[in-house]
């Protein structure tokens, strides 16, 4: 039995790497088609468009000649997001589909804000270019950066981001939980726990705040 | 004879298409050679550094199927001025060279700003960026937009940019005007004169300016 929902919603998924965003995305995908009859219209950030993603390759190789200052990359980062939301996320919203994202603005705040230390700037930054835009609903996947960066550094060789400080990684997490606090609409998922677990609390929080 | 310049100084060459910038970056470059008895660095914006080259790639080349939207746009020019100001002009500067930049801020405050109606995003970023980094002289190359643009399309083929409306690079033109009006360190050249009077306001403005 389906629920009423009359317009699309914008859900995210968020998380340092590691925190098993990819098989969390599958299954919200999955129950996104339940709910609403048709598959969202699933997105990733940095990237999305043609030409995000070409500012996602910018941002994720390393240039030891010209490496990438803090205030480009959280440029770059935006640009990426206000080319997906105008072109790609507004439109399908607009059009009464639900949208998917793997990640969005709060990566941002997480990774440039607290992590590189630019939160005054992100936070300009995102007001100025999203005005009031933001995700219904967030899923965080909290996960110590350790564990996560072992997973991921499993995965293959890591990309420019990836090879940050352990350092750098735990004042992002630390930026997520305090977002998170502050904000309804951010549910933190303790990913550090067997998948079937972590998978039922993410169908419990869907059900909690999709189901009317 | 020259004047005692310890430090150097960051000049930076400002218009339309087609205002003649080109043979004023030689000028300019041969006049500053001349004063300090060494070359300056020479700038492009956007661009300047392999990945502002590339981001220059992004915003001159328009895609059909993904339209940069103007947010993009702004933030792109402001990655690839964050970049240049970070890994050649502060550098340079501090150096003790001088640096001369074909198009800088101004370039964003006029074509961003008030040709795309962007003022209180362009203003807000470059705060943010740039906070109070500033060239120390911008000749403004004057010139009504349909004699620029016929003179650029004389040239070749026009880039995304180049191929905006009249009406674009009116209102580009209205704000490099405003904006000179109220700084004295940026000096307006008529630039639909001769060339070699176009050259000698150029080297008057330079004399008057940059000689001790």
């Amino acid at each position: 039995m389906q629920a009423e929902i009359s317009t699309g919603k914008f859900i995210v998924i968020e998380g340092l790497e590691g925190a098993g965003k990819s098989s969390a995305m599958a299954l919200v995908k999955a129950f996104i088609t339940e709910l609403v009859g048709q598959e969202p219209v699933c997105t990733r950030e940095p990237g999305g468009t043609p030409l995000a993603e070409k500012i996602r390759t910018l941002v994720k190789t390393a240039d030891a000649t010209d490496p990438l200052c803090d205030e480009a990359e959280c440029l770059l980062m935006y640009a990426a997001r206000a080319q997906l939301v105008a072109n790609v996320i507004k439109p399908a919203l607009a059009g009464g589909d639900w949208v998917l994202g793997d990640r969005h603005n709060l990566s941002s705040l997480a990774y440039q804000g607290g992590g590189r230390g630019l939160m005054p700037l992100v936070q300009t930054i995102s007001a100025a270019t999203l005005g009031s835009f933001r995700p219904d609903l967030t899923l965080y996947l909290d996960i110590p950066p350790a564990i996560g960066m072992a997973r991921a550094a499993n995965r293959g060789e890591l990309d420019r981001i990836e090879q940050q400080a352990l350092s750098f990684f735990e004042r992002a997490r630390a930026t997520y939980l305090s977002l998170a606090a502050a904000d309804d609409s951010i549910v933190v998922i303790d990913a550090n726990q067997p998948l079937p677990k972590v998978h039922e609390d993410i169908l419990s929080a869907l059900n909690q705040h999709l189901r009317v």
